[in-house]
């Protein structure tokens, strides 16, 4: 690996891009092999971008969410299992500047930005198998937790479980990944996003101090609070965007080096070829509409993100409304240009080594964490009754 | 019909949105009727909005492109018809402007502020049977040609013929309707746009002065001067948009009002039905690309019109792919909202006094000024070939 | 009008032909004009097809259901608005075949088959505001009924009511169209289907006998009676089916004859267009699928008509499933045939006199008479939970 | 493995689905391994079904053609590599069939049925670089081939070469595969159709004797000649569908025993979730639709095969474009429903031990045999033109 570029050095986005390009050149390899792609997780270690969107009076780089999630896209068009847990990085700090207090994430802050911690994940609210037990100044969290994205070869957990009296309330911790009782499985084994080490937790009595809680304001209790899952969905579009992205580019690439028109066709070569030109277009018309809804999404979450505590239920509202409508168009915008640039490179391509199929598998894989048709449901509630978004872990 | 209010008083936008008011209380019943809507010209002749586009030094409003084609869009919203020729005024003094001296559309702009003049088009580059036969100092213009939007109750018409000498160069004049010779025949009878007067005009021997020819620097002769064609492509795209803005609308006040839920479905009532929720949400984020990617194209066109003579090509090729996207995407989204919102609003929505089924009607009618495919072709073209469109009167 | 044609001497689809290519010549102008198609309507009177699926030893000319559904399907693919009552003609029969006792079926067959009465439609199931009160021998209905096909000069009426007291039982009754107190209003005019006279009816007091009530088996009683909802799904199928070929046919004689390659086309004849090809292409696997969808229902309405009081309400489901796949695939590819194609007939095709639109404008107001989305919903509760669909009047 | 069923004792589809069931089980894991099945392929030659379509006085099981395909869809419907080798033996058979002479085939069919000989396929027309020089009496192939199906672990070989000196003509052999000179490469590594073994060969001057060549009447010399192409192409009908197939099982028992509704859904489990019931719906009626073009092609081929010599262009004609209308069907239909399958299962089927991913990988494969776009061409050619498609060997 050549020379870590630092961002320190550079601004932030050309870092990234000389780290793409790195992750690039072994992404189908990884693909292949999935696990912990450890050196690329160093890398993002030594090029201080995991401090990215940590102010600078704690000794970030003080992007923006739209300068964070540009750079989750740039991963994504090369490696969206690194886009995936780049992103969840930043959606784990923004996890504790929302819900804790001050004194909380500031030093959390400042320790990430100094000795550039990995930050997992081992939230997921719909997976209730994790309980919480009370002593005294401290709780005990025993169970266990799936899709725990980035959880391996991370300093830093952010980790949920249900009060086993308070009637089940949520409670959210962020510790370290080391602890005693923690147990990451490494089972991810999955047909996409295979180095994002989305596996399994158990937690067997782990302890959790109450300082390590974050209960105030605690999990969407505000409208800024609920800025959280907004943040996630926005990483996602970010995510999706940049998958089809990539795959335009490298299906362009060998339709233009590699491909031929079919026999039957009259072109003399096949960037005349009136049916390839038509997929293009229309791949071309679908990523200029993603692009617009992300990017207005991304700028008015730096919008919001800057009213903090002023920010409106309704502004929280609009900011989900855009977001949902990006994600949906993403979505499926992507699937069907990951499965249809085939028509525009041919049998050829299918060839393994090429991995081709893995932006389709990456995007399916990733598109299935919240159903389309829920996110459609809240849009149509928008657009007929005027209801804007409940806010939940997904919405 | 109320006062009408007039743009020397009120912002554009707020006297555009007073007079389509009133155009919407008649526009069922003009659709059925076609023919000229007389008394609306007249009321945007009363408006002061057809010099809406003209400078201030020559006595117009001064707005923008943006601001201009918004007010198409709020126009084509109730009443496509009238946005269609609304929008040909601007782009017919747009092509004095592009393609003629400034001793030549000066005179003009001033006259059509001062006596609120309508300009009709009958520019056909693709219907070469009219001849223009050349005198000392002057040309005689015979033949005919189809779809002259607008040219009714016009002051004053773009016309078009083809040199019959210098290998049929096309010539273009601005030129006083009711010139001895002209007859427009009044022969619009099209199942949509029906008050457009899209008919056809026949020139016998139509005597044209050498300084009514718009011949420096000529039709499609710079960067600058090709902005025609976009601009009329952009002003379709805020027609469709327009129009299925328009549906939307008129679907949901129908539904949330008249609609009951289907005896099958367990909703309390039609707002909580899970399909009619999912098809409101699919319009949702249809109609938001689409507007996104109108709005960018407007902003563009208004960066590129400031550019004058310095717009390079590259600058205006990059205007006419964004506007190419916007057009596929209102095209299709447009046509598709305007059929499916029947499914939204169900059987009774089909009463001919609704008169619903002219937003699909007028949609498709305009969706057919050139053919999508080819625009599709265009837009690979460049997503493949990196080739920017070619100019020509479509693109 | 040329002589009629009678099926008592040629074969019925051969006299249909006749007929259709009679209706032909007139549809554009009859579906701008709307009303009833009266010297139409006698045509068939003449013609002897209003006793097509009477049995043969009741007068008629006992034609199977897939006999009598490819007549309508001819019919639709020139006038829809005619196939349609000639389809509740038939359906009518059935009604009363299906749900009374042969001693009242049979006068009335071979009444029809004599005097070739035209029956229409006064059963709507969803429109709750007539009903009936119950007197000693006779009852009387009173109220109002919407969607009344082919009321207007017909010689029968299938009319139903709820019972005001026994829970609000719906009764169906065969009254003259003529018996005191019906009041046809004549008051249909919609989008589409501009001809089928689908009106409302007032009922004032009607005297109803007892022994034009239709109660043994009853509505719906047994899988052989619940045919009556699918002969309705089956009937129209056949007509959306015919009104996508009849668009097709018109677009494609319109293409060879009228239409040009665009200017920017290399192809020297409009049908060697690449994307002209494409839409034809489309056009026709969408229409293979519908039409392969619709015979095998139709035969299969043949054999479970044959089965009598022997079909099994498995039988009777599985017929359901096949009528609503052929249903949903008949109208999403009717609708987007009939909208698509315009793009390859062009602008000229939206001509007013050529009113192309009406296929559309046909198609869409016909498949709003029962949501797509329930039966979809039908299809998917078959396709995971083989639930068969619950007999319903819609089902 | 359990005992081999052999189809001398039973008929040959339910020995092929007793072998069906036992693919089905290894079948994820052998997609993960790649390279041959040749236990599995050992298990056919046991069954005596690669005998399938040989007469039976050759010694076959005399099935018709679409009993062949029946059972290429049933090997489909668990493992897809399989039904296409298996699919390809007989299109193999078929081509020395059709383009030798008796005193050829005949030989070739009886050994075939008496050693269970597997073949394997050579022949690319488009892959010119196999060239044949002629000696006396005999011939030499050299060169190389790509994508040679089921050429690995087979008895025979049907390949091709283009002649240096007769203009190119191509010819085909039927050849050992063991013969001295032909090198499998067994590289084939592709995203799907993982076990088709369709590599590469090298002919290294490979002796070919005059009577192996297929030169009466030679390929695609007659019309019965020219159904071999239409083999292929309704070989790969039957196997897109039963891909489809197989992809509906698995996701509905996956949906029935594993998915749980979303936590925002009404209802109370999974198979009453509006949405989910959706997308069965429209899988439902998709699949329908394939099932019924398919078969239909099935029937025709049987009917065309049965003519023979008799067999006219127009029928051959007519055939290509029922098998046409069914690729483009299976492939549309089948890549939306291997894709969206996810949609109904959740995120949790992405687990790549279910490997659920395959169903798409394998059908977007194969889908690229030949580009659907000229298929719809093709279709387009004959919808507008009532030109029948020429054929070819892809047509």
């Amino acid at each position: 690996m050549t020379a870590i570029p630092s961002s320190r050095a550079l601004p932030p986005l050309q870092t990234a891009r000389v780290l793409a390009a790195e992750f690039a050149e072994t992404a189908a390899e990884r693909d292949l092999r999935g696990g912990t792609p450890k050196a690329e997780r160093d890398a993002l270690r030594r090029s201080g971008l995991l401090a990215l969107s940590i102010p600078r009076q704690y000794g970030g780089l003080g992007a923006s969410w739209s300068e964070t999630l540009e750079i989750v896209r740039e991963f994504a068009r090369v490696d969206s299992s690194i886009a995936h847990v780049f992103g969840f990085q930043h959606l784990m700090l923004a996890t504790v500047r929302l819900f804790a207090r001050p004194d909380q994430w500031q030093p959390w802050f400042e320790q990430t930005a100094h000795k550039n911690w990995f930050w997992g994940n081992a939230l997921n609210p719909l997976d209730t198998r994790t309980l919480s037990r009370k002593f005294d100044g401290w709780r005990e969290f025993s169970g266990r937790k799936s899709f725990c994205s980035g959880s391996a070869d991370s300093e830093m957990l952010i980790a949920s479980a249900l009060d086993e009296t308070a009637g089940g309330k949520l409670l959210i911790a962020a510790i370290p990944s080391k602890r005693t009782g923690i147990t990451l499985h490494g089972d991810w084994d999955n047909m996409g996003q295979r180095q994002t080490d989305s596996g399994s937790v158990t937690f067997e009595r782990v302890r959790v101090e109450e300082n390590e809680l974050l209960l105030e304001p605690g999990p969407l209790s505000t409208p800024f609070a609920c800025l959280r899952p907004l943040i996630a969905q926005l990483t996602f579009v970010n995510l999706f965007l940049g998958i089809a992205e990539g795959a335009f580019d490298e299906a362009r690439q060998y339709t233009l080096k590699e491909s031929r028109p079919w026999f039957r066709s009259r072109a003399g070569h096949v960037g005349e070829d009136p049916y390839v030109l038509r997929h293009y277009g229309e791949f071309w018309v679908g990523l200029e509409s993603v692009r617009l809804l992300a990017e207005r999404a991304n700028a008015q979450l730096d919008e919001a993100w800057r009213k903090e505590h002023n920010l409106s239920p309704r502004e929280r509202g609009q900011l989900a409304l855009s977001i949902a409508s990006a994600k949906v168009a993403a979505s499926r915008i992507g699937l069907d240009l990951t499965s249809r640039l085939f028509e525009v490179t041919g049998a050829r391509a299918t060839h393994a080594a090429l991995r081709f199929d893995r932006y389709w598998r990456n995007l399916r894989t990733q598109t299935l964490h919240d159903p389309l048709d829920y996110k459609l449901q809240e849009l149509g509630d928008w657009a007929l009754n005027e209801a804007l978004p409940t806010p939940t872990f997904y919405s």
